[in-house]
């Protein structure tokens, strides 16, 4: 192929943000420059709205000393978009595809953006028009189906278990009963991440409650009371979307029982609505039946789970880099398509291997917890702990007047 | 002195956690060591209540490997308490000191545990028993007379800095209206620190709300309204005591008016009610007067800001670690007590120097932003970032494709 014929290429980033995102980006941009059979290489701004509107960044020429920044820079540095096209906002596409001469097409994203990519794979077909569609993964929920893990999960994890660790101290130092509601609201790899704070079987986090157990008012109470009884401490983690038995989940509950306060808005739909609610609840029913001033204090750790900066996983950001090369890699060898995904090759030493899935595959469907993961309903299993810890590297160096007795 | 008749000391820890509190605690065991002029040194657990219980962690024997560890760690190694001593609960501490020979007293926290060392050191006089009583400062609040800075500070700087640096890049990804509630329930610092975040004239945190400057919500909204227009976003931080013109906090007025709910409990006094109730306002007003679905998003960072492990400002934890070894060294000299300050005697490069201030001088007294660091009521000068960024440290390494324009 001469050099004028050379297709070129869009890349878009779309979805929530990780801090490992932009590596998957230089990864892509990278591995084009060093192959070199993508003619430009244009970066969609606000992913497939980008594309449309033909708001390009030019990805050709960026400095690599830049590049190396933006890696390392949480949140798409292109832009993001919840935009999901339909088959109109598709023909905008095309048009613009065609106008560009566009021949390969890289979305990093989750679910929902290898939907994007499949709807817009499927289109292309369709029409005649000649695309190769890669989706590129990255979300902190690690909800992807194939995949043994995403990018974006293990610096996220790694943010989770470091400030539950810290957490933890804090709570040893001024005992009381803590609540942490982390993000997750369909799948609960990221709050059982917590678990890898833990050193030994005082330490919290004391419970962990994730959307695939459902849970009652009555189990909670009861497994805080224990906790307390024992370590005259507990502190908690839950995820966002922790589920009734019903399959509503509580914050739907809390909020739908609000809907009919004095301001007749929905106020409590907001971020810190569950944490603060479990909060009450357990200060109000157990507070009265312990006989005292409970202290109870919740946080939701919010956007930092997602965007923290300085603080990624060696081992993430080096997979995000990783499936960006070879989406490019593989758009060389003629291959029209797929999502990149990682197997695992080996447990210990900790390996994996990309393949290609199909779009279908991935796009849409949500992976959950496996029952091997799950333990009693307030809990981890040691199988998830040997699959999640590889993927967050070193936890923060800590100590404890504690260890002074254990020897 | 024989070493028969050295004093024994005691340490103890108090308030709320910070991450470079243990450093403070290993300065002491460390110059203990070295010196030679104190017998047995005991750490008191859980502040005060410890030496009344007689509850001690013996540390002249503690490896230096696990001091160093545990310098490391956040919150209160020894554990920490609120409780604020009376004259019966120092004759209690007198009892203790007494049968074991204690004759200095080291006490790290912030103006209420300074309070707490000057009743004890009042006491102790006042009833004739030999004691020295230093007070070694320790807050995120950054609130102490007399100090220009106190040791916890830098660290949740730093924090809060990084989180809303990653914020900022989310917010920018994905637009909107961003909230960051900040801890600081009367002074400002942490909050405003956040404006060591910005890199350039587009950059959040736009608005910057501490308690230092009344706000009204006509202001909010105006504020609001008018980076909106300006950035196509806005990043909002604000205190967690923000105030209104009357002298109430923003707080206080939100839990009020929501005493009459449905509920009839103060539901809305956990952690995340501000954020939450400022997120409703502005989509409430702005969205209808802007006429689209306005995104508002509010995270209220809470304890992470005081316990994040692994990320301690080297300047911050070098200056707790110096103000512990300050005291011991001046507990040798004779001095028979105060608080461990730190003057700076250079801005450029930044230097400081301790000096010993009277308790008086420090206990109970909370110090406000100064009005030459607070700008027009949602911003810090150029004086407060000069004044905070050597404290920090380096915040991680990002970059942007917008600095290609700039070029």
């Amino acid at each position: 192929m001469s050099q004028t014929q050379k297709g070129n290429a869009v890349i878009g980033q779309s979805g929530g943000p990780t801090v490992v995102i932009n590596q998957s980006l230089v990864g892509v941009i990278q591995e084009a420059r060093k192959v070199g059979h993508i003619g430009r290489l244009l970066g969609s701004r606000f992913g497939v709205r980008g594309i449309v509107s033909e708001d390009f960044q030019e990805l050709n020429d960026v400095p690599v000393e830049l590049l190396e920044r933006i890696a390392q820079t949480p949140a798409a540095a292109l832009g993001s978009t919840r935009d999901k096209p339909d088959a109109a906002y598709c023909e905008k596409i095309f048009a613009s595809f065609a106008k560009n001469n566009v021949r390969y097409f890289f979305y990093i994203g989750g679910n929902d953006s290898a939907d994007t990519a499949r709807i817009v794979s499927e289109l292309a077909k369709k029409s005649g028009y000649d695309l190769a569609v890669f989706h590129i993964p990255k979300t902190i929920d690690n909800d992807l189906l194939v995949h043994d893990h995403t990018p974006g999960y293990g610096s996220a994890a790694r943010y989770v278990a470091s400030a539950v660790l810290g957490d933890n101290f804090d709570n040893r130092s001024l005992p009381g009963v803590k609540i942490d509601i982390i993000m997750g609201r369909n799948a609960g790899f990221l709050t059982a991440a917590a678990a890898l704070a833990r050193r030994n079987e005082a330490d919290g986090p004391h419970l962990i409650y994730v959307p695939e157990s459902p849970l009652t008012e009555d189990k909670l109470l009861a497994d805080v009371e224990a906790v307390y009884a024992k370590h005259g401490r507990c502190l908690i983690c839950a995820s966002e979307g922790i589920m009734a038995p019903d399959g509503k989940t509580w914050t739907e509950k809390l909020s739908s029982g609000l809907e009919a306060d004095s301001h007749g808005n929905q106020q409590l739909s907001g971020t810190g609505t569950l944490g603060d609610s479990l909060a009450e609840l357990i200060k109000t029913k157990l507070g009265a039946k312990m006989n005292k001033k409970l202290r109870v204090r919740a946080d939701t750790l919010g956007y930092p789970q997602r965007s923290f900066p300085g603080f990624a996983s060696p081992v993430d950001a080096a997979e995000a880099r990783l499936v960006g090369r070879t989406a490019v890699q593989l758009s060389a060898t003629g291959a029209r398509g797929g999502s990149i995904a990682m197997r695992r090759t080996s447990s210990s030493p900790y390996a994996i291997e990309t393949f290609l899935t199909p779009l279908e595959s991935v796009a849409r469907l949500t992976k959950h917890m496996p029952a091997e993961f799950l333990d009693g309903g307030n809990n981890v299993t040691p199988a998830f702990i040997r699959y999640a810890r590889p993927l967050i590297g070193d936890l923060p160096v800590v100590g404890s007047f504690d260890e002074l007795k254990a020897t």
